[in-house]
C-alpha cells in the first residue's frame, strides 16, 4: 500500500486530466487505469476562471483523491495562491507543487519549488513536490517535510522515458517519503522501469491522453505499474557480461 | 491471439524449466506466469539420459504445449538428433532450434541454425529458430519456412535486456511469422519493451528462475507482457525534444 | 578561443591535480594534456594545512592559470573561506565553487552553490560554479553573473560518462557564458561527446590520474576534446532510422 | 601500426569516396583525415561503366592503398565479378566484400558474405569482410581466413553510432585478425568509442562527406581515432555506482 500524508492507496498510478479529446474518453481511461488519484491544473478549471469548462462534469470525483497542481505558476507566491483556490473550492486533498523555471523544457525552478513547498507546508497542505532529478534538491525538499517528492523522468510531455535512472535510483535509495515519478513517461516500459527502480508510484498524463487509444494505454500502464512493482519486490537477476546457460548442459556427454 | 504453426495461444509468455531450486517453486512460477508453453533442454531430461531427474514429475504437462530446445548441439546434425529424441518421447509439440557457436556468449551459429531449421522443417517439425538479431539472417530463416523466429535480446542468462532495439524493430517490421524475443531479458521493463516494439511473444527462463522470488517475478512478467502488448496496440506518443505542457495553461492570464 | 572572465584559453581541457601517484606522473600528464588551467583542492594544500605536501613543488605554476576548488565545503560560508585562503596565497586566478550536498554521490547542493557563488562574485572573484545538470539551476547561476557553469556529466570519480545529454544540451543551448563539463567523464569518447554537444570545455581529474597510463590518457583526452570541438563546428549528419547507401549504386544495371 | 594482409598502416582511419559535393572537397577531406586507405564502390566507377566520372581524377591514388568494395552485389558471384573488375583495372590492393541482404537496412547477407569471402580468398585477394555484428558470423569469417572483419556499428548512412557495443567487444576480444568498424558512425565520439573498445580501425564515409564541413569533420575524425586508440592503450578507469572524491579531503578537519 502506498501512504502519502493521511492517505493510503492500493493503486500506485496517478492520472492527469484535462487533455483528453472528450469527457467520455477521459472517463474510460480513468476507469481502465484503476487510479485512485486524479490530478488537474487549477488554472484550467472553472474554479479559477468561470468561463472554463468543468473537466469533471461527468466524473464522480467523490470516488477519488484530488491532486490539483499549480501549473502556470512561476513563483512560490503564485503557487500558493493557486493551491488556496483549489482548497477553497474543496478540490484539494493533496497539492502538487509545480513551479516552472524554463519555458522550453518546462523544468521546475528549484528555488521557487522549495519556497512554495515550505509555505504550503506551513499552511497545513499535504504537499507533493514536482522536482528535477537533482539528488540534493530532493533531499532538501524532504528535509522541509514534503509528503512526497516527484522527480521527473524527462521533461513534461516529451515521452523520453527515464533519461537518468542513476539519479532516480539515488533519490529513491535515500528517501524516507514516497517517490512518485512524474513527467516524461512515454510508454509502459518506462512506467515499469520507474517502479523496478523502487519508485512508490508514477503520475501520467500525456502518455495516456495522447496515445492513439487512451483507454487501452491506460490499461497498459496499470499493468506496467503492477509489473514493475512486483519485479522490484521479486528481486531481479544481476546483469552479467558473459552468458550463462539457461538450459545448462555442462557435464553431459556430447550427442 | 498468437498463432504458431497449428497452435493458438492466449498467453504470449513462454517459460523455461529445469533451473528452479525445486519442482515446487517451478510449478508456482508456471502457475503465476499463466504460460501455455513450457520449454526445456532435451539433453537435461531423462528421455536423453536415464539418470537425469524428470523436471516435470509433479507438473501436469498435458495442460501445456511443449517446446523442447536443442541446447547442447553445436551442429545441425546434433540438433536434429536431439529433436527426434523429444519427438520419440512424445514431448515435442514444437521444437526450438538452438545451435550454439560461441562458448562465452552462447550466441547461435548462423549457418548451423539455418541447416538445422531446414532439416527439421523437412521432417515435418514445427520449428522456432533461436537466432541472433541479425536482420538478414532472420529473413533467411523465414524464407526457409520456420514457424517463428526467436531473436535474442542479449546473450542467454545475462539479463542485459534489449541491447539492440533497432535490429529487433526491423526484424519485426519485416516478419510474416511470429517473432518471439528469446534470451537476455532481465526484468519486466525488458519484457514490456520487447512487446511494445511489436514482438509477438517472449521466452524467459533465468530472469524468472533466478529472481529472488521466482513466483512473484513470474507474475510480474505476465503483467509486463500484457502491458507491452496493450501499449503496442494502443499506439504510444511520439518522443519530442522540447517539452509540451501536459496541463496546458497557455492563453491564461497570469495569477 | 575560450574566454572565461578576463582570461582567454586556446586549450579547452582543464586538468585536476593532487591524485597522481607521483609528482613526476602528474607533470607528464599535465604536459601531455597541453592544458592551460590546473585545478586543485585548497583543503589538500599546504596553504590550508602546513603538514600537507605541495602538489606543485616540481611544477612551474606560473605557466598556468590556477583554478582552486572549494571541495570539502558543505556551506557557502565554508566555500568562501576556502576561496579566500587560496586568494591570500596568490593561487587563485579563478575559483571553482564546489559545495557538496550528498556524501554518497558527492553531488552539489543547489542552494549553497547559489549562495556561495553570489558571495564570491560580490568579493570580485572570477567564479566557475560546479552544479548538477539541473537546467533551471544553471540559469539561476548565470543570472547571478557566474563566469562559467560547470554541470557534471555524472558524479565525481564514477567514470559513468554523460548520463543525461539531454539536460546538458539544454544548458548549453541557453547559456551565454561558457559551459565546462565537469565530473563523471570516464574515457575519451565522453570528452568528445561533451564537446560535440557544444560544451566550451571540460574538466578532468580521475579519468586521467587513475588511468593505467595517465600520461597517455592525458594525450588521448587532448585529442578527444579537439575531435569533439571540431565535430561540433563541422556539423554532424542527422541520425536516420533507415539506411542510405554510402556507396550509392541506384540506377545502375545489375552486374 | 595496423597490419592487414601484406600492408602496414600508421593511420587507422579508412575513408570512403564518391559522395562528396566536388572532387575538391573530397581531396581536402582526404588530406585532413590523413588516411592511407581509400575505399570506393567499383560499380560507381568508370572501370565498371564508362559513362561514369572518375572520382579520383584529381587525386594521386598512388599515395594510397585502394580498397574497392562490392556494393551493389546481392550474391557472392556478383561480388566476385565486381572484385575482379577492380583487380583488372589495377585498383585493388585489398577488397571489401559487401553483399547486401536487405534493401531497407542495407545490412549484409551472412551466407553470401561467407561465400564471397571464401571465393575471393581462393583467388588470392586480400579480403576484408563487411558483416553484421553477429559474434559467431565474425568467427566464421575469421576461420575462412579473411584478413580483417568489418562489423557495422549501425546500418550504413544512419549515423546511429555503436548500437551494440557488447557484440563489438566480444568480436574484438575473440579476433586474431584486425577488426575495422564500418558503417553507422555518426560523429567523432562514435569513432573514439569504437577505438576504445579495442577496434583496430574504422571506415567512414557519410559521416564525413555529408557533414556540413567535410574537411573539418575529417580532421575531427582523425583526432577521434587517435584519442580512442590512445584511450584504449592507456586503460580507462572502471565505472562506479557511488562517487569517489577526485579532490579527496577525508581526514581533514572542517574549515
Amino acid at each position: 500500500m502506498l501512504k502519502i500524508g493521511p492517505y493510503t492507496f492500493r493503486s500506485r498510478l496517478f492520472l492527469g486530466t484535462g487533455k483528453y479529446d472528450s469527457a467520455e474518453t477521459q472517463n474510460k481511461a480513468i476507469a481502465a487505469s484503476e487510479t485512485e488519484v486524479l490530478t488537474f491544473a487549477v488554472r484550467r478549471m472553472n474554479i479559477f476562471d468561470e468561463t472554463k469548462p468543468d473537466p469533471f462534469e461527468s466524473t464522480d470525483v467523490s470516488k477519488f483523491k484530488l491532486l490539483p497542481n499549480t501549473a502556470g505558476a512561476k513563483t512560490a507566491e503564485e503557487a500558493v495562491r493557486i493551491a488556496k483556490m483549489a482548497k477553497a473550492a474543496d478540490m484539494c486533498d493533496m497539492v502538487k507543487v509545480e513551479v516552472i523555471g524554463c519555458d522550453k523544457t518546462l523544468l521546475p525552478d528549484p528555488i521557487e519549488t522549495l519556497r512554495a513547498s515550505e509555505m504550503l507546508l506551513e499552511e497545513g497542505f499535504t504537499v507533493l513536490a514536482y522536482t528535477s532529478d537533482d539528488v540534493v534538491l530532493a533531499r532538501r525538499l524532504r528535509e522541509l517535510g514534503v509528503h512526497a517528492v516527484m522527480p521527473g523522468a524527462a521533461p513534461i510531455g516529451t515521452g523520453l522515458g527515464i533519461i537518468n535512472p542513476y539519479n532516480l535510483q539515488h533519490i529513491i535509495e535515500q528517501s524516507d517519503v514516497p517517490v512518485i515519478v512524474d513527467a516524461g513517461i512515454g510508454s509502459p516500459k518506462d512506467a515499469a522501469y520507474a517502479m523496478e527502480l523502487g519508485a512508490d508510484g508514477i503520475l501520467l498524463n500525456t502518455a495516456v491522453s495522447d496515445a492513439k487509444d487512451p483507454e487501452k494505454m491506460a490499461a497498459a500502464m496499470k499493468y506496467a505499474v503492477e509489473a514493475g512493482r512486483l519485479g522490484y519486490e521479486a528481486g531481479r537477476i544481476e546483469k552479467k557480461f558473459y552468458a550463462s546457460a539457461s538450459s545448462p548442459t555442462e557435464g553431459l556427454s556430447r550427442v
